[in-house]
């Protein structure tokens, strides 16, 4: 058999997933809460469950939930997508992502990404029959070159992804970031998927900056989110796609031939959920922060240098001052043997820079956390 | 923007329930039981949801449910595949289509479509970059013309897409159809992409022959199966691909970028009913059968004339002598004016013969099959 991706193996998530659990280590590599989720939530699906219609959902989604959508938005971003035209349900963000790639980008197009990038982008830009350009962040603050993302443009560029608060470090755009994007968008005529799916883990009072607040970059964005990572149940692979009618058009045509709809329970569930409880999402930079800082805390006296997390719920240990050895297999070693799990960070690179980072989820119970970081300590 | 599908609207199958839907329609368009599923198994979902973990399941399924898949094929069809490295669980066998296409059909392959077909495989041909060469199924019989399917065939010919019991028409392939078919397939070195879904949906004391059960077959096909037909939650979108591992690993690479996992607390609901229940299955065709004969009986004083269903839950009527208005047409027209929702067969032809046929669902309470009935006979 050829293969359109021969030199793709398995997810990273996976791979560290399953030897964590092999080995019994702490496993803070995939970025998944260990906790449980709200309890009104998992009620929801249990109601829905036992006593709702268990079929099909419209394909854009149930309307309920487009409705407690749009509120959202309007609450926490002051924006009013219209429910029916632009808001759509999808499996996962990931899906969403993948169909607006497949939806937008043609044979031999252009597609920027910002290295570390996260791992489903570039396999999506190349099924689509596109080609990646890689722009790495600058080294050590992971902030945003312009002006080595404009020198990547050609007439070929037809759209860039970008992704805040960001995965795998933990950085966020500022405002000038999504000026300076929404100027080089017009004036290049690109199109933007913004993989927002951490919009509300933002820390130190600082705030989300979306690209659906900037009207001229909002007329040619897909815009995606995640209720697995807002409301911590990733394991119902939900999330949603904001975007002008037009975009949203090309990507329902992807979608409903590709996973056509998501689970209906779960949509229905949600939808009760965010209408009992709509502050619920303001709780989380709170939340989350306490965790960020007791993890800090807990590796004060480590030797490895933490790299500030202004977002998501991801730490970057800086492990040079330890060892030199690459990443990927350090990771693979320190599950096996020191029995905590982790992430590398080259593997999120084309050509991976000299640094030696590993990423932890602290979307963790703290007294994991504080395992965790006991024996990050002895090393 | 440029479209990649300018051609493609939304599915008839959205259209049609959002019609029946508004209009207060009986709804006999789009393919899923109006009745409540096992209450097993909505317990169980509703087990999971309260008490499971509800994070990310394995990339390639919650290894219970595999283990249940394993066992149903061994009992049902006397196979044992590998759970590990031939099963793999996808959030719905429309996905699962999608990812064995997208990753087995390279630009400018050929894959042959055999019409009416189902309408999700000629977008994903497309956007995989391949061609579809539609071959039409023989008039009235709905067989398979294996010589107009050996004469399209030529050097860029890569898969065939090949569906039984067929959607829509009810027609299921024959020991000699797969025959032939193992033998095409061996000598022009062509991959199968086996749409499976109705499996247990066969009628009259008749047995589905699966490509699963033809080693040579099996080696160069992805089987797509659904839990969402079987255990009549449609809305679970939840089904499984079987294939030889070197077909699997590449669909995986695919579905792991595409939608990543399906639902944790779905697969794991499903894993429990099966083992609880494992002949479930098999009552299927009984109560299913018994729903095709009461349509049967009560539009025998009609003017549609029927055509054999031997599989799926739905069945055609020729309406040839009441009228010759398009199909497209009349479906909308009598949702709205006679308040009965059917699905229209011409759409899903490259090329349509002159053929007058409406597809109805009989996945419904009986009650409703009865009403809609008594409306039909009045046309
Ligand atoms: C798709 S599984 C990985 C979850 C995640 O987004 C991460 O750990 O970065
Ligand atoms: C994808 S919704 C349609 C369900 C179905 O397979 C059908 O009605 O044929």
């Amino acid at each position: 058999i050829h293969s359109k991706l021969p030199d793709i193996g398995t997810t990273i998530f996976t791979r560290m997933s399953a030897l964590a659990r092999e080995h019994g280590a702490i496993n803070l590599s995939q970025g998944f809460p260990d906790f449980p989720a709200p309890e009104g939530l998992r009620r929801a699906l249990a109601h829905h469950a036992l006593e709702g219609h268990n079929q099909y959902a419209p394909m854009i989604g149930e309307p309920a939930l487009r409705e407690q959508v749009a509120a959202q938005l309007q609450r926490f971003r002051g924006v009013t997508p219209d429910p029916v035209e632009e808001i759509t349900i999808v499996p996962g963000a990931t899906e969403g992502i993948f169909c607006a790639i497949m939806a937008l980008v043609d044979r031999d197009d252009e597609v920027i990404l910002l290295d570390p990038s996260y791992d489903s982008y570039e396999p999506a830009v190349r099924l689509a029959g596109g080609r990646a350009i890689h722009v790495p962040l600058i080294e050590d603050t992971f902030a945003v070159d312009w002006d080595h993302v404009s020198g990547a443009l050609s007439s070929r560029t037809r759209m860039i992804v970008i992704n805040s608060p960001h995965n795998p470090t933990g950085a966020v755009l500022s405002h000038s970031d999504l000026e300076t994007l929404e100027e080089l968008a017009e004036l290049r005529d690109l199109l933007v998927v913004s993989d927002e799916v951490y919009e509300h883990l933002v820390f130190d009072g600082a705030r989300h900056h979306s690209v659906l607040e900037y009207p001229a970059l909002r007329s040619r964005s897909v815009t995606v989110y995640s209720f697995g990572k807002t409301y911590g149940v990733t394991g119902w692979k939900t999330g949603y796609c904001v975007a002008p009618p037009a975009l949203t058009a090309e990507l329902r045509k992807v979608h409903q031939f590709n996973c056509f709809v998501g689970v209906t329970p779960v949509q229905l569930a949600l939808a009760d959920f965010m209408a009992e409880d709509p502050d619920y999402p303001g709780t989380l930079p709170g939340f989350y922060q306490a965790k960020r800082d007791l993890l800090h805390r807990a590796l004060a006296n480590s030797r490895f240098r933490l790299r500030p997390s202004a977002g998501t719920y991801f730490q970057l240990l800086d492990y040079s001052d330890i060892t030199d050895e690459p990443d990927h297999s350090l990771c693979e070693r320190w599950t096996v043997e020191q029995g905590v799990a982790s992430i590398p960070i080259s593997i999120f690179y084309q050509a991976p820079p000299q640094q030696h980072y590993l990423r932890l989820c602290f979307a963790k119970q703290d007294e994991q956390l504080l395992r965790a970081a006991e024996t990050l300590c002895r090393i």
